[in-house]
């Protein structure tokens, strides 16, 4: 059973034409939604950290850092980009896997349009093809994989961003199944690190070290051949249970991106539901939130396994708090960026609202379902049962959705014009025949660059 | 239970001259044998490849490719020599965890100390903490977690080169808790990979990865503060079985270090009682290797679980065969790398020779003990017990071995007059006030930039 070779050889055959329309227009979806949260956290400071750290040793300015000015090489590139598109956890969810898809994936393939041409279509085949062979390696291993304590989007987000990279640079069948090889020895990532800026590190690393594997293999490093399969290999050693199948059945009929969704709050996805019930409850009684006297949640046992922090003391950890979330879904009607800063952690209102919230697990819920309850301090009790969380397949976030939620991201960075410009080049990236215009239209620069143009208004005044 | 922190604790307050003399001396020793490695190996595919596929993206030129002139930033310098310590499998072992100590530390180490100012004893003892670090956190998953498919020098060699670089980097204690955290969740490395190019990359990974982990932490880029212990951490994840007295007891007073063994063969550790034992019967017997009928072997089960390669396509493989590891032990006298050529695993004698070899498994046999026994075409029977290889702690290698083969691989890069130079600068370690002079003396153009100084024969001739 030839398992890692046959995903190579798929991988380097696939053709873009075989690929159906709405295929390729759910990957549009997917790059437009990991753009704007890349754009959008390009200055937190997990990214402002990495790059002080890591920046005296970049190499030549080959790549942007998304959203900012600095450039650096690919590599480093990869990385930053992949942190900054995680470290909202506001980016997309593979619901089978747990596995955000798009950031080890679209993180090193625009670094490395940056660095060779790459037409918008040519990318975004590389995008679906390096999606397929993350959550196929995801499919294989899960969910046992992931109740081991593996952060599946480091350990199978490798993978992708090698295969999707070693599609651009055009490797041959042996050097795919090298690549592969070479991305599974570094497959990592724990999910202790969930609360820490290590959590979308695992992301940036991913992208990275499968973009340098692809660039090893290219070079003929070798590896295994059989990486996911040998006995010593990936699904053996990081797995007690495996269905290889899931990797090489269907290969080319059926595509995984189309399984991808889109957050609509800024947190682990396992509390969405209990937050969509929230805001509803909010807005159908017009609640302040000071008239609850308590929080009742029905949810599956994984919501208090990921999200059971009851007192989370900065942001990232509130991520990763169905207490704190429930709390500002409740007082706020929302759960962006914004609802999980440090300080709104730490706010007194926030505190007695979430020491409120008594969640009870209910294992015939599915992960997308809860039931919220209510209890007003005059007595009353309000009720909502959420079949299924909005951004899930079932109620996908529409076009509009995803347009609103980049210019909440990415406003604050660029200005609205110049989001919307950069959202409308995004959006038509198939037709792009450099797929790094859309990198370089992330500079804030850029827009001083469009302003001093003879002719712009700009100009005019300076 | 602290573990991770106690840990952190102790690489950040111990003092150099807590350590007792002998303890330096053996780091001393093990730095010599690695730099020997390190540059003996910098012509190697696996270097050339990995440097051809990286160098685009280098950084500016901060840090030496040892052995070579080509100067690459630091992080890609610990990948390198990392590569190149490790690719003759001829470094060394900590026999109790099989880890290879040297490489993940003092790759890292050496490029720290051309980046910044570094002295020859903060740069020794740096590694004795480096080294102290990754055996105990490999002492306390032993031996399961090798048995799951882990190769521990890649997955515990991380945490020795944050710890090791960290020391350097002056971190404090929370930020030491994280460089390990960082580290720990990029800990990975399968053993799958033996026999290609990826085993050595697993050290440079080590390396470069616990280096960046480091500088990381210096910015107060956060992790876990339970990298090691916590529910979802290292040793539950990645092992089945743990024992954290490994790891905080006895800190600062038994140093892991004086465990450290150097390798006489460049060769799969497990194998070196065989090829012991057949040189001495062939010395003994004068055996031209011709007249041997049979070659039998009763080796512990390790021996054919790592080595069993019975066909060995590549000079890499045939590190992982006890057949063309005793076949050419029987031929030649020796096992050094010349032996582990492409050509050499191809010789029809060899491959002759190595077809009559019989292992036997005795699980009574510890891992350094073998019989060998040998049947001659005419009848006699030849036999010898090896109750501890040479290469072992109870049998180690003396300084003049270790000089020995420090010559051995190096002289052919930089000549027989400048390698004993630069082993008698590497054995003056402890006084240097720049550790980094042993970087600039491994540069081959060193050696003509001393031939060009004033009164020197080179300047006199050119």
């Amino acid at each position: 059973m030839e398992v890692t070779r046959t995903l190579a050889r798929y991988i380097v055959n696939a053709r873009s034409e075989d690929v159906p329309k709405e295929v390729k227009r759910e990957a549009v979806r997917s790059v437009v939604n990991w753009l704007g949260c890349a754009v959008g956290s390009c200055r937190h400071e997990a990214v402002d950290c990495a790059l002080a750290a890591l920046s005296p040793f970049s190499g030549p300015a080959q790549a942007s850092v998304l959203g900012r000015d600095e450039k650096v090489d690919i590599l480093h590139a990869a990385l930053l980009n992949g942190i900054s598109s995680h470290v909202f956890d506001f980016d997309d969810t593979h619901l089978k896997t747990i596995i955000h898809p798009a950031g080890p994936v679209a993180s090193a393939l625009f670094a490395l349009a940056e660095y060779m041409p790459v037409s918008g279509a040519e990318l975004l085949h590389a995008f679906i093809l390096g999606v397929e062979a993350e959550c196929r390696i995801g499919n294989a291993v899960c969910p046992e994989h992931y109740e081991a304590g593996w952060h599946i989007t480091g350990t199978a987000g490798v993978f992708g961003s090698a295969a999707a990279s070693g599609r651009l640079l055009k490797l041959d069948e042996q050097q795919m199944t090298w690549a592969l090889g070479i991305a599974g020895t570094q497959s990592s990532g724990l999910r202790e690190m969930f609360g820490s800026h290590c959590k979308s590190f695992h992301l940036g690393r991913a992208a990275q070290n499968g973009l340098a594997a692809a660039l090893l293999a290219q070079k003929n490093f070798t590896s295994s051949n059989q990486v996911i399969e040998a006995k010593r290999g990936f699904a053996n050693v990081m797995s007690t249970k495996h269905n290889y199948d899931e990797i090489t059945k269907d290969l080319g009929k059926t595509f995984e991106v189309s399984l991808n969704t889109y957050k609509p709050f800024a947190c682990g996805i396992v509390i969405h539901p209990s937050i969509d019930g929230c805001i509803q409850l909010k807005r159908e009684h017009g609640l302040s939130g000071a008239e609850i006297d308590k929080v009742e949640l029905s949810v599956p046992h994984l919501v208090l396994e990921l999200t059971g922090k009851r007192t989370p003391q900065v942001g990232l950890e509130g991520k990763f708090s169905v207490f704190h979330s429930c709390a500002v879904a409740l007082l706020f009607g929302a759960a962006g960026e914004k609802e999980y800063s440090d300080a709104m952690v730490r706010d007194p209102k926030v505190i007695a609202l979430r020491d409120k919230v008594q969640p009870t697990i209910d294992d015939k819920l599915r992960d997308d379902e809860c039931h919220v309850k209510l209890t007003l301090k005059d007595g009353r009790v309000l009720e909502k049962y959420v079949a299924h969380a909005i951004g899930s397949l079932e109620r996908p976030m529409s076009d509009k959705d995803l347009n609103a939620k980049f210019h909440v991201l990415v406003d604050d960075v660029l200005g609205e014009e110049y989001a919307e410009r950069l959202l409308k080049l995004c959006w038509s990236i198939e037709g792009l025949r450099d797929a790094a215009e859309i990198n370089r239209q992330c500079a804030p620069s850029a827009k001083t660059e469009r302003l001093r143009a003879p002719g712009s208004q700009g100009a005019a005044r300076g």
